[in-house]
């Protein structure tokens, strides 16, 4: 995939830079890492530091010093799964601040522009998500109002986007079927850079949401990134590979690694079978059965945590509340994240997958 | 200074690692900044994650993978501000853990036993560090006691520390000038590798605490290294220097940096005058006039932090609470301390200072 701020080799994995930072790591770090695109969040941005700040310092980039790419989502998950006082609205989304309590609206438009001052190389359109479950009536009144912000969008980038930015549609229409594929006409009408599927992995079954990519992705143009959006678990990333998806982001990496909780590869497995896990593990580093366990965290792994330190410092540093424990945790799960990605890309390009 | 782990410059400071970790900071990082040697605590250590492990990890170097020097500390200050129900014998001192309120008893043997086991470069003989406040009786009876324990820890030192560790002695006696001319005859006539002056930077004055320093230093052999403990800010660091310490630890970058409090040079001032501070300003980072400050921390300063982000954007990582504040701030203080004795060492061969 081609951005303003480099190539990024498909299917690939965004880490989640929340409020401008992927928690404990600077842009250097996210670089050394491998990183080629991260994902920020307007409705975290818009709300602090705020659009004038942003402005100011000459877009997100330059504000946090990273050169690659990044994708901010819209705001429309976080006004659904944060914000208090919600009201969707014709016009657009009416909330207060989950900090502060202060009153914002956010329009399709506004979210576009918004969008436009940082700087995103993929800029999602405004969008309803609905949780789960969720009644038929409501999810279709999301999807009708998903289209229409969808239609202002487009209109309104047509004016002020340029070619530098992508702009994606994010397909709704909860579990129904029915929906989902109405919601993915409407959208692919309107001729998007890209499709994001939402309002998935937001309680349903495992098994739902593939059933979901089995009917969903096919009607998606095959020319242009698909991205699935939050997902999601090692196994659930391979099987939405295999699906057809070439997005993800996810903060299991990034909030695991701060509670201990460690991706290794599991060296009895080799390769990646339909519906199977078992190519990696999962290590509770604050166990104590690793007090005297000098060994890296993955003796195979070759991020600078495993290079440099044992799973015995790694575990002193947690229960001793060492700030350094979420950073080299942090390292080495992102590390695995993006190996994973570099893994199934191969396998793919080997004709292996 | 020569130790196993290097040739480390005086005057010098050293960053502190209290729990076997610089906070926010690995060994790469603390390396990358130019430091030659840390400190760490003995009796942080001994709580967590005890001598069994570090015993088993080969020593604290291996442990947190750090090849530059190590200074640890005795446990006798910690022991007066951290722990519960001490109570000071003349076997040792008996106390319970800050953390759990388990029971331990720490002798000069054991204190010099554990840090043979961490590998310190420089090993610190358990003292009796008196509070501020202090009446003369329990000043004197500190004095007798640390002179007592100093005595013992060369004893044991003859028997099982060999020349690849120093062994220092710190002077006690409050502020009382016959004490503490007592102390240092007393333990430079047992002959330490170098000398520390404990029990200062309690509470006392400042004027007090140069007042000893005039009297004192020039009591301690010229040839061997002195170190005044928990000193300081930028200016005490100085006068001390001036009245002849060599070496110097504190926690006020580090736990400044994390509360958003930086160092910065004035640009106005040039070198160093007596009794004079304005050769640094402090920026409390978290203030509202930098929301829009696109200039790094300090425009002459070369730390990673302020090569690659901004004032503005530093405020923003404080303002939302993101860890990676602390770690850019922190690495910009421990920069500025490490290029203040870098200047100091420089104005001194100058003939300058």
């Amino acid at each position: 995939m081609k951005t303003a701020h480099g190539v990024v080799p498909t299917p690939f994995f965004m880490p989640i830079a929340t409020k401008a930072s992927v928690k404990t790591l600077d842009g250097n770090d996210i670089k050394n890492l491998g990183a080629k695109i991260i994902l920020s969040n307007t409705y975290h941005l818009l709300l602090r530091p705020g659009e004038e700040i942003i402005r100011a310092a000459g877009g997100l980039h330059k504000f946090m010093n990273w050169n690659g790419a990044i994708l901010t989502d819209s705001g429309g998950f976080q006004i659904f799964s944060l914000a208090k006082q919600r009201k969707i609205t014709e016009d657009g989304a009416i909330f207060r601040s989950h900090i502060d309590g202060r009153k914002f609206i956010l329009t399709p438009e506004k979210a576009l522009r918004f969008q436009k001052v940082l700087g995103s190389d993929i800029i999602m359109a405004l969008d309803v998500c609905t949780p789960y479950p969720c009644d038929e009536d409501e999810a279709e009144r999301a999807v009708e109002t998903t289209t229409d912000w969808a239609r202002r969008t487009k209109k309104t980038a047509a004016k002020i986007i340029t070619d530098r930015q992508m702009v994606f549609g994010i397909v709704q229409g909860s579990v129904y079927k029915d929906l989902r594929l109405r919601s993915a006409k409407d959208l692919v009408d309107l001729d998007f850079d890209g499709y994001a599927i939402g309002g998935l992995a937001v309680g349903e079954p495992r098994k739902t949401m593939f059933e979901i990519l089995n009917y969903l992705v096919p009607e998606l143009p095959a020319k242009v990134p698909h991205y699935l959006m939050g997902v999601g678990q090692p196994e659930e990333i391979v099987e939405a590979v295999r699906r057809g998806v070439d997005m993800f982001d996810c903060v299991l990496p990034t909030r695991n690694a701060r509670h201990g909780l460690l991706y290794v590869w599991n060296k009895k497995t080799v390769g990646f079978h339909p519906g199977h896990s078992d190519f990696y593990e999962t290590l509770h580093i604050t166990n104590e059965k690793f007090k005297k366990d000098f060994s890296p965290l993955d003796k195979n792994c070759s991020c600078p945590t495993c290079k440099n330190y044992t799973r015995a410092y790694l575990r002193h540093l947690f229960s001793v509340n060492e700030p350094l424990s979420a950073r080299l945790a942090t390292i080495h799960n992102v590390h695995f994240y993006l190996e994973l990605m570099e893994k199934i890309r191969k396998a793919i390009s080997q004709g292996k997958f």
